[in-house]
């Protein structure tokens, strides 16, 4: 019998080949323990992610996962006692049950105590404070990734949270993963897609193995700098892209506004990051996410209610209930973006980050996005 | 008083200059005769811009416009009497005026004699016979442009639309238009963009000047074949989103099954067109038409309801009102494209439009879509 190796096949080998070559990268006997930090509701749908991929690979992972728990008070009792006994974080994202081995922690310093890999997940105004507390306690080799989505307007030039997280704990690389990820979807299980930025491949393998799910597809790519900026900018098209719902506008202006924006942010992130690659706004953390945030987020309904309510966006979580509680990062990371597009004198540039900005906070009215679109200048690389 | 030239200003000047060079095209004596081929929704609120335009631009138009109409009676009264005398296509595109210098005519091959510039604008199955009956009546020069979204299925390889209007008539270039533009919603006059793809930068020229409004935003590029591919392939993305739709998935789903969309069509550009530049999904033909589409489109409502009421694609205008004589293209074209891939063995490469294939012509599960955008491989360019 002979067997015939035609061409097909003989990608899948090279596939399965290099699947191997991968495995070989990581595969040491070293059980890794995994620390949450943060528990909204997305670092509480990763941690059951986390929590079930664990239990599963003994042989990459340790365990037990430590989440670090900012505790409350619901109804009497502890945020962190109900999730260790009751199995569920009944604030932030009710409904769904969180593995019994992950256990709620309210003590940052002591949750990374012998952690191998930190996940960042937490808004990112407080990300300075944990940092901070966790100094002292980490390991100098810990694998960090994060998945906040902002940009520091506080200091100069375009700060990126990798970067303060690199520099605040003296860590050398920081990957991080953002997608078309609605928390509440991905915790009912509906198939989703993510991207991972990992500069090592290594690294990539590793928060590809803890995070994946058959319904949570992970794509890891090198482009680190693109993937978070595409995360942070986002909200900032969403809050546009809410302001056109709110002006009665309909699909096309819609798409044009995403469109703008998201050609806006590549011209952004040529001019401004270390790397940016066209490719990396074809993964799902690119116009993918654009498009969920922009139709199903919250900082579409910020937009939204901004001009339905004519109230400032700082105003808003106390007269929108979806919004109660909730510190949106977009307004900072608007004002991080422009700030810098003002600096360099470019604003002609960028037309509508301009515009989005002096809409939200210089009182200009909200039609001006669309003699912003108006001005968009023809896309200059074809 | 010494004038400081900077480089803003001076990018500004070659600007002009550039703007001074294409104007320098095109600006002849000759003011060109307009036919618009085609009177459905789209086709009259195209030539309700082009109306206008014609009008206000005697130095590069005729000021009359011919518009083909395949006549039916409403009420007994012919289709086109009706336009001709109440301005209004009552049965297309209700309650928006037509401007009195569009001349709508039932006979196509009268009504292309003397034209200068064809815009062919009706369902891709009509336009084999509408190119026979106007064939002896073009001029030879005659500028042609296609507003037409789909492809040939019945011939073996990809059959662009403007291919076979090149091969029906003889003509050497023909340019297309396709972007995020709902007809209604153009007609209302809320902002749009849209790409013209045309070869040469005199025919982009001269058909910018034709259908560009402060509402209605040409941007012209010379990736002629990827821009009307995306216009066709759009609808079959369109009807696997809506079938997510009537799965009852959510947002994070539905981002996938574009994106994935989005990215198969890039690659199939690359393996079945002359040329295909990335940089052209950035246009409003790309990920920006389908968002609209995969949203707000009438195909998005077939596969919903194709989920919904368990009935083939060919029954839908049966049952769904609004699809009421109503032929869409986007199963041909699933079929053109499906056909390609199977011939080249290539399904492995393809699994969405594979699956997508499957579910709507051979009754596999709906469900099968999600474990093809499962299977569907890393981007390979990265």
């Amino acid at each position: 019998m002979t067997v015939r190796l035609n061409t097909r096949l003989l990608l899948r080998l090279v596939a399965t080949t290099q699947c191997f070559t991968k495995r070989a990268l990581c595969v040491d006997s070293k059980a890794r323990k995994v620390t949450v930090l943060g528990s909204g509701n997305w670092g509480t749908a990763i941690a059951r992610i986390i929590g079930d991929n664990v239990r599963k690979k003994p042989h990459l992972f340790h365990n037990k996962v430590q989440m670090y728990v900012y505790d409350s008070l619901i109804n009497g009792r502890k945020l962190s006692e109900i999730i260790n006994t009751e199995h569920e974080n009944v604030k932030d994202l009710p409904g769904f049950k969180i593995p019994p081995n992950v256990i709620a922690n309210p003590n940052a310093a002591n949750s990374v105590e012998d952690a191998d890999i930190l996940v960042f997940n937490m808004p990112p105004m407080f990300l300075d404070s944990v940092c901070q507390k966790i100094k002292s306690s980490i390991k100098p080799d810990v694998l960090a990734i994060s998945l906040i989505k902002g940009l520091d307007h506080r200091k100069k030039g375009l700060h990126l949270v990798s970067n303060q997280i690199k520099e605040s704990l003296g860590l050398q690389h920081v990957s991080v993963m953002m997608g078309a990820n609605l928390a509440d979807e991905v915790a009912k299980g509906f198939f989703s897609e993510t991207t991972i930025g990992s500069r090592l491949e290594e690294h990539g393998y590793i928060f590809k193995e803890l995070l994946n799910q058959p319904y949570f597809k992970v794509n890891v790519v090198k482009d680190v700098e693109t993937v978070e900026f595409c995360g942070a900018v986002k909200n900032i098209i969403a809050m546009g892209a809410g302001i056109i719902d709110g002006l009665g506008y309909g699909n096309n202006t819609k798409a044009a506004i995403i469109r703008t924006g998201l050609e806006e942010a590549y011209e952004f992130s040529r001019a401004f990051l270390n790397e940016s690659n066209m490719a990396t706004f074809f993964e799902s953390c690119g116009f993918a996410d654009f498009i969920v945030t922009c139709y199903g987020g919250k900082h579409r309904l910020a937009g939204e209610s901004f001009v339905k309510m004519n109230k400032p966006f700082s105003e808003l979580q106390d007269v929108v209930p979806e919004l109660k509680f909730r510190r949106l990062p977009g307004p900072d990371s608007l004002e991080a973006v422009y700030h810098l597009v003002r600096q360099e004198q470019i604003e002609d540039k960028f037309p509508l980050v301009t515009s989005l900005y002096k809409v939200c906070f210089e009182a200009h009215h909200p039609t001006e996005l669309i003699a912003a679109l108006k001005r968009h200048e023809e896309f200059p690389v074809l």
